[in-house]
C-alpha cells in the first residue's frame, strides 16, 4: 500500500523488518520448547537469543541476497539467522519445522495484531457516531427515499443507525479475528512427523493463538473471512461516505466537511469546499470488495497446499488491513469535526410545501371513509398541484379535511417522534 | 437460477406465488396487530383471512397485469388483495405500512428459511465427511505440496480437515441467520410515523424476527453477509471439489465419483470416467462469489434508501441460496457415493523410491552431528540420484547413516501417526 | 435470468428449445458435410433432416428423461435424435464429434447473435441520445463537481459525452462479437483425430463463424471478453442512471422520468415520483459486473479442457447477454421519454450568486497583475462571504476589477461556449 | 505494489517523483502553447523552463509538506513550481488550467508508456512461446480432458495455443492503449471556459495523445478496459501457469521449472523441486482481477465529476500494470528455461494400455456395421476391462476387428497429425 492511506498506528505492522522479527520470535520460541521438552539442551534458547541478529535493514538486506540463491525466502532467513547464531546450537533454529510453520504461525500473529488495531479503530468511529447520533437527537432533517423527499426523520436517527452498523462490522472483526488468531507447527502436511505436537501448544500459548489441525498450511477460508470483515467495513464507510457527499452538495447543504485554513478546495476554482474525504473513503471501499475476491480464489488450495495464495497474500492481506484501518481512523476525524447546519437540514424539510405529510394526509382521509385507492389518488392529484403551483399542499386538503384533522395531520413533532427509538437503541446496543 | 442448479428442497421457496403469499401473511398479521391494539375493529382480521385470495397461478397473473398500471409490484399487489377482500375490511389491508415494511420483511423471513436449508444440508455434508475421515483414519495416502509428493498422510485427515471447514461455514451461516433474522414495520423512513411499533412487534413476533431500526429499508450490509456466508460454501465446496479431481486424474486413480449404469462419461472417448460433479461444483462457487461483489455494492443506499438493490437482489438472493444449497447437497451425495481406492493410494506412497522421508533422512542426518546446511545438501543430491536413476532412496542414504537409524527414518506408520490427531479432532469439535 | 428482466427481442434465444435446435442444426451441417466429402452415402443429409424430431417442449422433456440415464446431457440429445431419425442413416448424426464440437459451436453461435441484439440495441441508444444532446445543444444547465456546483455547461454536452461513451461500448461489443464468432469441430483435444478438418470449415462457413485452433474447447478468454463488453456496458448505463437520479432529487429537479397515468410512485407516500428506471439500471449493472468474476475464472481451464466452466456459464453467458440488452433497451425508452426542465435548470445555475464564475474571477485579478497566490485567496475570501451571506458575488469583487471586466467575468454565454464543442463532436464520431 | 512484483523495467515509471516530472512537463507545454498562441509574452517558457526545480526527493518532499497545508497535492506541487519559477513568468504556470486538466493528462500519459511496455513484454513471451511450439511441433503428449487421458495432441500444439491467446491479450492491450492514449486540458468541466481549446490541442500534440471531449476529467471506461486488458493477461498467465504446475506434479513428471544451483525447494523437504513461479503467477492473476472490480466502480462518477476515483486509482493503476507486466516477463524467462521431459510424455501416452484409442475404435464399430449405441456399450466394457485388469486395450478388441483394421485404429502418427495444423497457424498469426 503507497504510504498515503497508511495510518501510523500501523505503519510498523506489515514491513520487512517486523515480518523477520516475527519469524525470529517463532524459531526462538521453538527452540524454548525443545529445550523444555529436553531434547535440545539446556542453555540452547539463551545462547540462540543472545546470539540473534538485530533485525534491522541491514538482516533485511542479507537475506535479500541470500534469496537470489535459495530462491526461497524462509530458507535464506533460517541461513542469515544460523549464520549469526553459529555453533552447534545454530542446529535448533528451525528444527522439525517446514517453512509454513514459520510462515504462517506469523502471517496469524500479524494478523492478530491488525484485527486488534481494527477493532479500537472501530470503537473510536462508534464513539464519535454515538456522540454525534446523542448531539442531533432533536435534530430534524427530510427523510429522503430514491433521492426525493419522503418523510422526516432526524439527524441523530442516520447517526445512530450508521453506529449500529459499524458495531455490526465490530462483531464481524472479533469473528475474524477469532478465526485467524490460530498458528500451526505441525510440519510438512500437517501430521507431526518431525515434530512433537507438544512444541506447537507451546509456542501457540506463548503467541496467544490456538492450534489447530492443519496441511502444510492453515485452511485459507480463515484468511478469506478476514478479508471479508475488510470488506465489510469498506462498504460501511462508503455508505456514510456516500450520504456525507449527498448531504454536503450545494443544493443541499446539510453539513460541510471541516475546513482547514490554507486548504484549497480546488485549485481552479476557489469557490469550491468538497467533500473530499468522504470521496476518498468511497474509493477505498472498492479496493477492499476487489481484494477479497483474490482472498476467496486463494481457498482452493491445491491437495495439502500449493502457494498460490503467497504472493497474493503478500499483497492483500496487509492493503486490506491498512485500507480498512485508515478507512476508519479517517471516518473518524471527518465525522468528529464535521459541520451540522442544523437551519438548513430545517429549511429544507419545508422544501416541497408539506408535501412531506402526504402519509398522514392518506391515513386521515382512510380513516374519514374514503377508500385506500380513492384516498391515495386525492393525495396523489394535492400532491401534483402543489408541487407545480408551489401552494402550500395543506390548502389543497382543506376541501377533504376539516382544520382540526389537518393540524394532526401536519405535525412534524409527532412525525419524527419515532425516530428517537432509534437513538435510544444506542443505550441497550453498548 | 436455472431448475437444473435448484434441490427440490428449496425449490419452492423463492417462486413468484410463494413470495406473494409471505405478502400476505405479513399484511394479515398487521391487521390482526391493528385489531389487538384496538385500532381495527374487532373482526376484521378474521373477514380479510377468509376472504383473502388464493394464491395461485391466477393471483400472480393478476397482480402482473396490474402492475402494467401501477409500475409498482407491491401496489399491484395490494390493489389486487383488497379487490377480492372488499368491503371496509379491505382498508386494513397495508394500514400503515410503506412497501418496505412487507417486502424487506418478507425477504427476511424467505432468506431465514433459506438459511435453515442451507445449515441443514451443511449437517448433511457434515455427517457424509465425518463418517469418511473415521472410516479411513487407517488409510495411509501421500501428502503433496505444490502438486509435488511431499510426507504421507492419511485420507481420514483430509477428510477431517474438510468436515472442520464445513463445520466453520455453518458457523458462518448461523451468523448470516442472525443477522438476516430481523423485521422492521416503522414506515416510509423508519419512523413509525404512520404506525405504532407494537405492530412491529407483534408481527415479527409471529413470524420469529428481531425487529430492528431502520431506514425505509433493513441495512443491506446483513444481505451481504448472507451472501458472504453463501460465497464462503461456495469455496469450500471447490477446495474439496477440486482435490477430488486431482486424486481422480488418470495418473493419480486414487478415488473416482460414483458411476451409474448408463450413464456415458463422454460421447466421443467411451473409456472415460469424468469427475463431472467434482467440476460441476468447482464452476458454481465461481457464480457465488461473483453476487457477492452485487451484494457489497448495495449496501451504500442513498438516504433513507434509493431502490437500486432491488433489482439485483431479485437475482442474487435466490440464486445465491440455490447455488448453495444445491451445491451442498450434490457435495454430499457425490462423497457418499465417493469410491477410494485405497491400494492406490498406497502404490503412489511409494512412487518416489521412499523420497518421501528426507525430511527425517534430514533430522537424522542432522542429530548424527551434521551442520543443517551440510545435511541439506546430502540429502538433496541423494534424492536427486534417486529420482534420477530410480534407486531407492534408503540406499543412497546407507554411506551416512547405520540400518538403525535408517529403520528409524523410514517408518510409514510412525510418520502417519499424527494425523490421527486430526480426525480425533472432530470428536471435540461436534 | 428471471422473465422481468428479458426483454422480448432477446427472449427466445437462450431456451433450452432454441439451445437444442442450434445442436440439431449443427449435427445436420455434419452430415451435410461428411456427405459432400463423400464419406456419408449421397441422400443421408436430406433423410435425417426430414426425420429430424420436431424441437418443441416434448422434446427437450424426452430428453431430459434420457439424461437421468446418462447423466450427460449431449449424450441423451444425441440418442433422443439417433431414435427419432432411425436407420443406418440415425449413425451420421454426431459422427466423429466430441460433445463439445457441438456445444461449443452452438454456444459461439448463440452468443453471436446475442452480440448482434446487443449492438441494435446500443445504435438505438445512441441515436437517442443524439437527438438529445442536439435538441439541448444550448440547454445551460449548472456542471457540478464533487457534487458542487463548479461552472455551467449544457445538458446537450452531457447527453452527448453518453453517446460518445456507449459508442465506445458498442465498438468493445463489436470486437467481442468478433472474439466469439468462432466455431470448432476439431475432436476430443482439437486434433481432428476423428474428423477432416474440412468438416470444420464447411459447418463453419454455413454457421458465418471462423474456425479456429482448439483444444477440446474454444478458448475461454474469448467468452471473458464477452462478459467483459456486458460489464461495460452495464458500467455506462449505471453512469447514465446514476447522474439522472441525481438530476432528478428534490432539491435539484432537473429531469423527471417519464409517469404513466396510473402509475404509484410510492404505496404509502402519495406525492412521490421515483426515478426507478434509473435506479433498476443501477442495480443491474452490479450483477454484470459479479458475473465477469466467473468468466475470469473460467479462462484457467486444465489441460485440454475441464468441463467447470459449464455450470457457470449455463448462468452467466445468457444472464449477462440478457441484462446487458434489458439495460439498453430500457434506457433507450427512459431517455426517449424524459422530462428535461430546462427553467430549473436555468434557475440552479443562479443557486450560488455567481460564485460559478470564480475562475474567470480568478483568471481576471491575475491578468490584472496579482500574483496567483494572491488572487486565490482574493477570490476564496469573497466566495466565501458570498456564500455565507447571500450576496451576489459581482458586488464583492467590485474592489477589485472594473465594471467592464466583471462583464467580461459574468459572462454566461461565452462560458459555455465550449461545450458546443462536444455536441459538435458528434458529428464526426458516427 | 511491493517491490518483489515490480521489473526493473516498469520500476520507475509510477514512483512520485516520476509523476511530478509528468506534470512539471504538462505545465512548461501549456506555458508553450500559451506562448505559441500570443498570450503569454515570448520567452516565457525558456525562463519557466530555465528555472524549473529538479524533480527529486527533495521536491517530493517540499510538495508533501506543502499539501499539509493546501491538503490538496496538485494545488501544493503548483504552489512549490511557482515558488521556485518566481517572478511574473511563475504566473504562466496552471495558467488556465485545472488539476485535471494535468493530473488526468498525465495518467493518461503514463499508462500509454505502460502499455508499451507490456506490449513488448508480450512480444517477448509469444517468441519464447512460438519457438517452443515449434521445437516441440512433434512432441507427442497425451491430451486430457477432465484431467483424465483424452487422445493424443502435442506439446507443440499446446504451446501454439498459448501463444495464439497472448497475441489475443495483445491486441486487447493494443486496444487499451489507443482508448487511454488520449488527454483533456479543457477545464473544470470540459468547456474551455478559461482556456482556449488550441492549447489542449497543441500539448496534446507534443505528448502523442488525442484530445478527447471530456468532463473534468477523461471518461473512465477507458481505465476500466485498461484494467481489463491486464486482467485478461493475468487470466492468460494463470491458464499457461496452472498447465505447467499440472505437467509438474509428481504423477506426470513431463516438465520442470529450471532450478538454479544453490536454490532450496523446501526448507523441510530436500527432494523437493517445485513449480513456484508457476504458482507465483497464479497467484498474481487473482490480484488483477480484483482490482478490476475497483475500474468498473469507479466509472459512474457523478456529474462532471466526483474525485471517489481518485484513491483507488492511486493503487490500482500501478498495481495492475506492474502486475501484469511482472507477469509477462517472470512468465517467459519460466517458459524459455523450461526442461522438457520429452521421454516422460511419451511413456505416459501409453499409461493406460491404449485406451486413448477409444474413439478411433468406436468409429472403427460404427464403419463395421455396428449401431452407434452398441458401439459405444462395446468399446466401454472393453475400456473398462483393459482399465481395470492392466490388459491392452487393443487385444479386448479382438473380437471385434481385424489386425488391419486394428492397426489403423491404434497408429499414433495419424492421430496426433491434426496437432500440426495448430502449429502451422502460427506462419500466418504474426
Amino acid at each position: 500500500m503507497i504510504d498515503r492511506y497508511i495510518h501510523p498506528d500501523m505503519a510498523g505492522l506489515f514491513t520487512d523488518a517486523n515480518r523477520f522479527a516475527r519469524y525470529l520470535e517463532i524459531e526462538l520460541l521453538v527452540v524454548a520448547a525443545w529445550e523444555e521438552l529436553g531434547v535440545a539442551p539446556v542453555g540452547s534458547t539463551a545462547i540462540c537469543r543472545s546470539r540473534s541478529p538485530k533485525i534491522d535493514t541491514a538482516f533485511v538486506e542479507a537475506v535479500s541476497e541470500r534469496e537470489l540463491i535459495t530462491n526461497h525466502d524462509v530458507a535464506a532467513f533460517v541461513d542469515v539467522v544460523q549464520a549469526a547464531i553459529g555453533g552447534p546450537e545454530a542446529s535448533w533454529i528451525h528444527y522439525g519445522m517446514t517453512s509454513s510453520d514459520v510462515v504462517d504461525t506469523s502471517w496469524c500473529s500479524l494478523l492478530t495484531e491488525a484485527a486488534d488495531l481494527l477493532i479500537s479503530a472501530a470503537d473510536e468511529l462508534i464513539d464519535v457516531l454515538v456522540s454525534l447520533a446523542r448531539r442531533h437527537r432533536n435534530t430534524v432533517t427530510i427523510g429522503r427515499t430514491h433521492g426525493m423527499h419522503a418523510e422526516p426523520t432526524t439527524f441523530g436517527a442516520k447517526c445512530a443507525l450508521w453506529a449500529l452498523q459499524v458495531d455490526r462490522d465490530r462483531h464481524r472483526l472479533r469473528s475474524a479475528r477469532s478465526a485467524i488468531a490460530v498458528g500451526k507447527l505441525s510440519g510438512a502436511v500437517g501430521t507431526y512427523s518431525n515434530v512433537d505436537p507438544r512444541v506447537e501448544e507451546i509456542v501457540c500459548r506463548a503467541l496467544r493463538l490456538r492450534p489447530v489441525p492443519a496441511t502444510q498450511v492453515v485452511s485459507r477460508d480463515r484468511h478469506a473471512q478476514y478479508l471479508y470483515a475488510c470488506a465489510a467495513v469498506g462498504s460501511t464507510l462508503e455508505m456514510i461516505a456516500v450520504e456525507l457527499r449527498h448531504l454536503q452538495r450545494t443544493e443541499v447543504s446539510e453539513v460541510q466537511e471541516g475546513f482547514r485554513p490554507g486548504q484549497k478546495g480546488s485549485s481552479a476554482m476557489p469557490h469550491k469546499r468538497n467533500p473530499i474525504s468522504s470521496e476518498t473513503l468511497t474509493g477505498l471501499s472498492r479496493l477492499l470488495r476487489g481484494n477479497l475476491v483474490a482472498g476467496f480464489e486463494n481457498v482452493a488450495l491445491w491437495h495439502e497446499r500449493d502457494i498460490s495464495h503467497s504472493s497474493a497474500e503478500r499483497v492483500v492481506l496487509p492493503d486490506s488491513s491498512q485500507l480498512a484501518h485508515y478507512g476508519l481512523k479517517r471516518a473518524a476525524r471527518l465525522l468528529a469535526g464535521l459541520v451540522v447546519n442544523v437551519e438548513r437540514m430545517e429549511r429544507n424539510v419545508s422544501l416541497t410545501n408539506g408535501l412531506v405529510f402526504s402519509q398522514p394526509a392518506l391515513l386521515a382521509l382512510i380513516k374519514s371513509g374514503m377508500s385506500r385507492d380513492d384516498a391515495y389518488r386525492v393525495v396523489q392529484e394535492a400532491a401534483s398541484n402543489s408541487w407545480e403551483n408551489g401552494r402550500p399542499f395543506r390548502e389543497s386538503l382543506a376541501q377533504h379535511l376539516s382544520d382540526e384533522r389537518l393540524d394532526q395531520v401536519f405535525d412534524l413533532t409527532k412525525m419524527v417522534e419515532g425516530a428517537h427509538r432509534t437513538v435510544d437503541a444506542l443505550d441497550n446496543a453498548f
